[in-house]
Order: C-alpha cells, then structure tokens, then sequence
C-alpha cells in the first residue's frame, strides 16, 4: 500500500486517456492500489499497421507503470519511431505515430487476439509486464470503435477524426452504436456491483466516458449500485485541459463548462469535483442535486493528481454519510 | 552501367541467401546491373511475429542495396531489435532475431500481401526503395516451406532446423513438396528462357538452389535454354563457407566437396567455377562433361566477388564458344 493509501474497499473509475491516466496515479497514491478497478473505454481502438491499437488501456497502463511519455501524454518515453518512419517512406499512412516499443506491445496484442485470447486478457498480460496493482479492464473485450459524423455526412473513425484530421469543429453527433451492441467485459458489471466507490475520471465525456455508459449494463449497475458516484470535470477554466472535448460537447449540444459537464452527469451521479477556477459553478452544480467542490484538477505533478484523488474520495465519503449509505 | 562492367545481355541468377548476395554484389560490377534477374529461393520463408518473412529475398536485395548487415550477413546494418526483445519480454519466443527496420519492410509486405499484392509485387517495391537496378524475383508467389526431416520422424520448417535448432546433424531428407506444387512467378520461366547467361550462385544445392529447380518449369526451361549454364561452389576446401550445407548435403547423401555439388549439378550446367583451395578436383569435375575453372571464390570482399563474377562470365563465354552456340 502506497504512502498515504487508506484501505476504503473497492473503486472503480470510469476512464479515458490521459486525464484518467494521470487522475488514477494520484488515486493509487490517495487509495489502496489493488482496491482500484479501471473500466477503459475502448471506443478509440483501431487497427494500424495490422497490430491491434488500444490507446486508452495503453495509456493508463504506461502511465501508472511511470512508462508514458510525459510530453506526449501517451506512448512510451524514449520510444523509438523506427517502424511507422520505414512504412511512411513505403508508402503507408504514418500519421499515427506509434512507438516500437508500444507498437510490440500492440503486436503481442493481436498475435494474442488471434490465438484466441480476449482483449481483457491481452490487457492483463500488459498490465502484469509493468507490475501494476490496479486491475485495468475494457470496458468490452468487443470492437466498439466511436465514429464521428460531420457535416456533409462524413463519418470517421475517432482516430482519424482525432489525430489524423486534426479535431475539425464541424462535428454533428458521435456515433456509439457500436458500444451500445457491445458487451461488457466480463468483470466489467460484478466490479461495478461490488464497488464501494464509483469515480468518474476526468475524460472526455462524449468519447471517453460516452462509451462505456452505452455499453449494455453498465448504466443499469451504476444505477443500481448503493455506492456514491463521484465525477470529476475535464473542464478546468472553461476549456478542456487536452483535446477534442469542446468541439464534441458543442456536437452534442453541451456547454462546454463544468456546468455542462455536471448537467450531463447529473442523472448518474452524487458528488461533481470541479476546478478551483470554475468555482462560480458550485452554487449551480448543487442546485442540480450534485454535491459539488472546486479544487486544482490541474495535474501538473502527482501531488496535484493525488490531492484531487483525496477530494474526490473524501467527497464520496461526504456523501454516503449524507445519504446514510 | 558501374566500372568494368560490359553488356552481355541478359544473366539469370538462381540466388539463395548469404552466399549469392555476396556473389550478386560482385556480379552487378562484372555486368550491368540492368541486366541481372536474381530468381530467389522462398522456401526459407515464413510467418514470424505475424510478418511474413523472405530471407533469401531481403539477404539479397539488402546485400545489393550496400544496408546488410555484413557480419551477420543478413539483416540491416546498425537496426534495433526493440521488437522481438520487447515479446521476448512478454513470453513470446523470439529466436528469429528480426531487426526493427527489417520487421517494417516485412510489416510492408505483410500489408501489401493482405491487400491483394504479390509476393513478387512487394519484392519489387522494396527493390525500388532501394534504387536497386537488378531485377529480384521470387521463384514463386505461392508459399512453399522447406521442410528438414530428421531422425525420429521429426519435420521441421527450415528456418526452426538452421535457426531455433542450430542445424543438427541428423538431417534424414529435405522435403520440397511444396515447392514442387507451386506455380512460378510470373516472369520467372521468361527469364530463364530470354536469359543469355545463367548462373548458379554459390548457395546451399539441398535448401537453396534446389527448391527453385523444383518448382515447376525451372528445369525444364534451363533444359530448353541455349544459354551456357555456368555454377559456383558453395564449397571451399572441402566446407561450406557458412551454414548448414554440410549436414544437408550429408542428409541427401552427397560428398560435401565441390566435386559433390559438381556430380549434383552436372546433369544440367555446362561450367563449375570452384575455389583454388580444391583445385585438385577440376580435373575429376571435367570428367564428368562440366568445364571447371578454380579461382578465389572467398568473397572477402567485394573486389573478390567481382573477380569471381568475372570468372563465371568468361566461363560462360568460353562454353558457349565452344559449343558454338
């Protein structure tokens, strides 16, 4: 048990990529390690260059494993770029830039798939390499790529909408159907039932944590479960700290703003922690049945991601003694 | 056209790995390099690490290219292997030590194959990423595995007897069904038959240059040729320079001298260039209706390879005076 780290029972969290990557190595910090169940969106993934990609489960892996590229917020630091570099100059679209190193990973990944093993199984094989406590599940072992659809009727996958497009604004709605014909990894539900605490990482709520609520059951188990739910906004002064999220929340017609997010959210969920430079918001978000508090969500260090773990549990307790659970 | 070299028309090359690369290199400098076809062993190949790899089609186009690998003699020189340590990490086995830009000109072909391309269609893609003037052709598009039969009626894949194995001594038979089951590529017998020159590289008679004489067609087109067909020793001094000739040679019970590859040859070639170390045996060789020549076949380096190039093209020259053809 890591320094700090009080046993509190089970907790799962919701998560996408980097935001819930660096929220979960302060909760690891804040909570018991092997307490922790992250449920990944796998909405991102993809095939490139004939491995199976999984950037979400990858990055929370690398980054709890201290492995990530920090600059980058996803891949591994001091990954090298030989492969997608030879394809380029074959001719290949190289512009998802993975690593050797991650693209090996990918590779044990689908020659695993391909022998039969599921994704959730590929996933704990990566996650026992790097020695991790937490437990790192997808939210489906199925393909359930997010597509977006923008105006003139394009439709693109997330990555290519994401990485290769750039993140054009033009976005009309985002298309989980995928996610929602999916289902659950096995253990995804049972965690959800038998969690003591549910945490909503701060990711991307149309594409991170979008598709794992519309994986069959899951919205059912949240709901059904006695734990306090406690999210955290991605919004930090009004704007996403990272990515796409502004362009997909006005796609679905969401105020991109703490309140939008807590609006969302609300339906599902107990406790909202929010930035400290959003703070205005708390009066409202609590006016929506939340229980609010603005601290920095701003994860510049560790610290910061382990102090805001410690609001956001310390909120759950709030809570559950409010509602005498 | 490089220094020295002078149109003779076209020379076909029946061409294995290590040894024929290094002869290849010679003869592009003995010859214009626009008039070379190398007709390549695939019996070597095979899947690795969920690539599809042709040894002999890379040793050769690598070695013309100046990128091998020379100590190893296969390979790109100065590549990393992050990738087979990386699943070597995660348990897969990883003996085959393909380098990381070599997995990608592999990866290449693997995609390139998916998508419906040839297997001599990406063999000319990476000649051309190479700015290779010779022509490289697979000696069929269609898989065909060398399988090495061993004592206890054990069958191994080529790659696992000469690599994972170690190439034991107990070889029973070497089994080229598949090859003799293959189709040509296309413009294979073509080559052969339009061919003013052919030549035998200094390969493995049992698992180089034997599979190409068993696909179908290529015996009966060297049969059919005017053409004087002049081969190089694999042997010298009574051994092969590198691999496992001996144990193989042994298996299909030839003498492992040059004399031996000579008996095995001369049903269908017109010269034998052997190396000086052996000089004592051209006279036996002559004997058996082959003209012999013993030169320095140690190809050291690549003044050496171009001499012994220049050799076999003289040889050529002089069987074909001779037989007034």
């Amino acid at each position: 048990m890591t320094d700090g780290a009080s046993s509190r029972g089970p907790i799962v969290a919701l998560a996408g990529g980097v935001g819930a990557a660096r929220f979960l190595r302060g909760l690891v910090r804040a909570a018991a390690p092997e307490d922790v169940t992250a449920i990944v969106n796998t909405g991102d993934d993809r095939e490139f260059y004939g491995v199976w990609v999984a950037p979400d489960l990858d990055i929370v892996t690398y980054t709890l494993a201290g492995a990530v590229d920090l600059d980058k917020g996803y891949g591994l630091a001091g990954d090298t770029t030989t492969l997608v570099d030879r394809l380029g100059e074959l001719g290949h679209e190289s512009w998802f830039r993975l690593g050797d190193r991650d693209f090996a990973n990918c590779l044990h990944r689908t020659l695993a798939m391909r022998d039969g093993a599921t994704l959730a199984e590929t996933a704990e094989t990566l996650r026992q390499s790097y020695r991790l406590d937490v437990r790192v599940l997808p939210m489906s072992n199925a393909p359930c790529p997010t597509r977006v659809e923008l105006s003139g009727g394009r439709s693109v996958h997330f990555e290519e909408y994401m990485v290769r497009d750039g993140a054009p604004s033009d976005v009309e709605s985002v298309d989980l159907s995928a996610a929602r014909a999916a289902a659950p990894a096995p253990g995804v539900l049972e965690a959800i039932r038998s969690a003591r605490t549910l945490v909503v990482c701060p990711s991307n709520p149309v594409v991170s944590i979008g598709p794992i609520l519309a994986v069959p059951g899951v919205r059912d188990a949240i709901a059904a479960s006695d734990a306090p739910v406690v999210g955290v906004s991605p919004i930090v002064g009004g704007a996403p700290v990272k990515g796409p999220a502004a362009q997909l929340l006005r796609g679905i017609g969401c105020e991109v703003s703490a309140r939008g997010v807590a609006r969302l959210y609300a339906p599902w969920i107990d406790g909202f922690v929010i930035d400290q430079r959003d703070a205005g918001q708390v009066d409202e978000i609590e006016a929506l049945g939340v229980a609010c508090r603005a601290v920095d969500t701003l994860m510049v260090n560790v610290e910061v991601a382990k102090r805001l773990a410690q609001a956001v549990l310390d909120l759950a307790e709030q809570t559950r003694d409010e509602r005498g659970r």
